[in-house]
């Protein structure tokens, strides 16, 4: 028996683009969305563009113009889901199942009018629950809105249909599960500690520090969303039926001191002397950081009169930090930049390391007995973030996760 | 003096998707639509999708599914037109104009609900009109609607974007003027008659037997819109400046008796024999082709008791007339099928011939001198239309161009 489709659970499955990037693949996520119909659940499915299209599209309006208009690059490259979705809607219903696919607009998810960066302001997905309930499958297209005010589509930002997914599973009240092609979170990057183990849960605010510490799973904005809602998340593999990492409540579960290790190799850091030091010298430097839109990882402020501040970035972001500092020098006057590339970052993540000190001692004794040279560190109640030299990330990365026992042979060691 | 916008000349521009294929030529379409707002006109560009995008699109659909889903297959050909027009409008933007893109449905384009196949109801171009009030470039992507009903996103046909152009134009009072790599209607196709001339006008009537005779330049059912609602068309290449052809009222010229040779060299011929003489057999001959949506080009019926019935078709029908003879078979019992393939017809079009009868006689004492064998024969009271074997048909058309003086040297042999 089969009970009202409105009491069914109802559950979100994002697939990124290397998950619908040829045929044989899509019609792969159909038949997963299939699946998750057919045992009963009520099923959304969201995807982004095909492997590398948005690129493609990205190509094509900068060989038409250097700066693109923002609206129009929307209306371009919002293009790129819409195929992909109609493309799994096809394949569903050659597997012999309704399905629906819906446009950003079309699935109700409004946003501001800020093109290329939209934010989702509210989720109105008429069109969506009624098509659930005539037992359809839904597709939506990532990574783009719609404008109320000025009618207009909009996209959220690359990498942003993750965040379509958690929305939608939030407004509909659903569990989210995110597609990739990594099966899950693991203590550490697996291509450099091979005993990495996939962690069965991990709270958001974990999930959070190792977003922002290097860890690409899942988009950092999205775990922001599913925190605020409580939306339940399991970031799981496309291609294998491993279990994956749930992402919620850190209350629910018992904690380990420590989850897991991050790390980045594309760490810059600046150092910036003979900042004046009178009152608001660092908030002009962030000021000016801000203003270029660089996000900084980690600062260390000297506090003798002539100040010292230093800062590390990500490579990318390079360009914009010195366009900052040049407005720094016609603000402050001469400041003197010196600048180190060929770093990198190394963070321990865990809930449970709030009531325990002893953690960063731990790491940098590991870190000394390497002779790993550390020079900036960075901390938060739940991560300690060092940044070393680029060669000495792996292993770095390899001591600490060996020495907080986060590996499966430790963990095999710890049960026996 | 500019006068206030609303007393401007609108001008709808449709450029095929040969011209929008690179983003060179992307560029070069912005500098058309550019150069037509500065010469003080109101102006609307509509185009197709880039070059073979839309086969792409449909190779992508038939690797996921060999019978898409149609309203899927809507959804997925119509982003072609919608990346094809966010280009243009970008690249209008570069020449520091100000434009905007619109999909099928922001411009107002309602359709029935029949996808693939959609047939526009109205059009409400709020949006459109606001937009010119603006004095921007308006751009609309061909080939697609909206259903309100549905609330579906609809398409109108391969190649309907000429369509779309005229049914706006329509909408907007504005003329429109469609841009392809032909530089407009000829006397003859001029790969087969070196001398063709291009004409500077022709009559909807006229333009109508050319287009469904076998010349490409305008689709057949833009014509008719355009005659229905009196829109004047200007055909005319995207990459040059000839003047075009302009189709409007017959009326308003002086006719000339015949204006062109058009033809095609891919017909078929089905003769049905012993086909029953009984009342209603032609009837059921031709309602079985239509069920299949074949196109008839032209019938022979001969009257003895049972009845001897030919009709040519394109080779692309043929297929699809095998199959309605079977279903004739199983209404009108065993029926003797001949089919003869390898053929091609050529078509004398010109609106002054109604009230010449001396032209029929000429044309085929022209193919007789040249040998030509004639199968069939079907006219209209401005077109004489000609089956002959394939092999035939460019020597047909140049005796045919000759004898009626439509070449250049012919022109200035007159002249003299």
């Amino acid at each position: 028996m089969q009970n009202a489709s409105s009491d069914l659970d109802t559950v979100v499955m994002k697939f990124g683009g290397s998950s619908v990037a040829e045929p044989e693949r899509i019609r792969h996520v159909a038949h997963r969305l299939v699946a998750a119909r057919e045992s009963g659940r009520r099923v959304v499915g969201t995807v982004s563009a095909m492997g590398e299209a948005t690129d493609s599209l990205l190509e094509l309006a900068s060989r038409v113009s250097a700066s693109p208009n923002a609206r129009e690059l929307d209306m371009l490259l919002s293009t790129g889901e819409r195929v992909a979705c109609a493309l799994v809607a096809i394949a569903v219903h050659d597997l012999g199942h309704e399905a629906v696919s819906f446009t950003g607009s079309q699935a109700g998810i409004l946003t501001d009018a800020v093109h290329t960066r939209a934010k989702i302001r509210e989720i109105t997905p008429v069109r969506v629950l009624r098509a659930l309930d005539e037992e359809k499958i839904v597709l939506v297209a990532g990574f783009q809105g719609f404008s109320r005010e000025t009618m207009d589509v909009t996209t959220l930002g690359r990498g942003s249909t993750d965040l379509t997914a958690v929305a939608l599973a939030a407004a509909l009240g659903a569990s989210c599960e995110i597609y990739s092609d990594v099966p899950g979170v693991f203590t550490a990057d697996p291509r450099i500690v091979p005993d990495a183990r996939r962690l069965a849960r991990v709270s958001y605010e974990e999930m959070l520090e190792m977003a922002a510490s290097g860890a690409r799973v899942l988009m950092l904005r999205a775990v922001e969303l599913a925190r605020a809602h409580g939306v339940p998340l399991l970031a799981r593999s496309s291609f294998s039926d491993d279990p994956g990492t749930w992402v919620h409540h850190g209350e629910e579960m018992e904690q380990p001191i420590v989850s897991a290790v991050t790390h980045s190799d594309d760490i810059v850091l600046f150092r910036l002397r003979e900042v004046p030091g009178r009152q608001g010298a660092a908030a002009a430097v962030f000021e000016a950081l801000a203003a270029e839109h660089v996000t900084v990882d980690a600062v260390l402020q000297a506090t003798a009169r002539m100040a010292e501040v230093s800062f590390s970035i990500r490579q990318e972001d390079a360009a914009g930090a010195r366009l900052a500092v040049e407005r720094m020098r016609s603000e402050l006057g001469p400041v003197a930049l010196g600048e180190l590339a060929e770093l990198g970052s190394v963070s321990l993540v865990g809930a449970g390391m709030r009531s325990h000190p002893g953690v960063a001692a731990k790491m940098f004794r590991t870190l000394g007995e390497e002779d790993v040279e550390v020079r900036l560190v960075s901390t938060s109640p739940i991560k300690i973030t060092v940044t070393v030299a680029r060669r000495d990330v792996a292993r770095a990365v390899r001591s600490v996760h060996a020495a907080f026992g986060l590996g499966e042979d430790a963990a095999v060691a710890t049960a026996n």
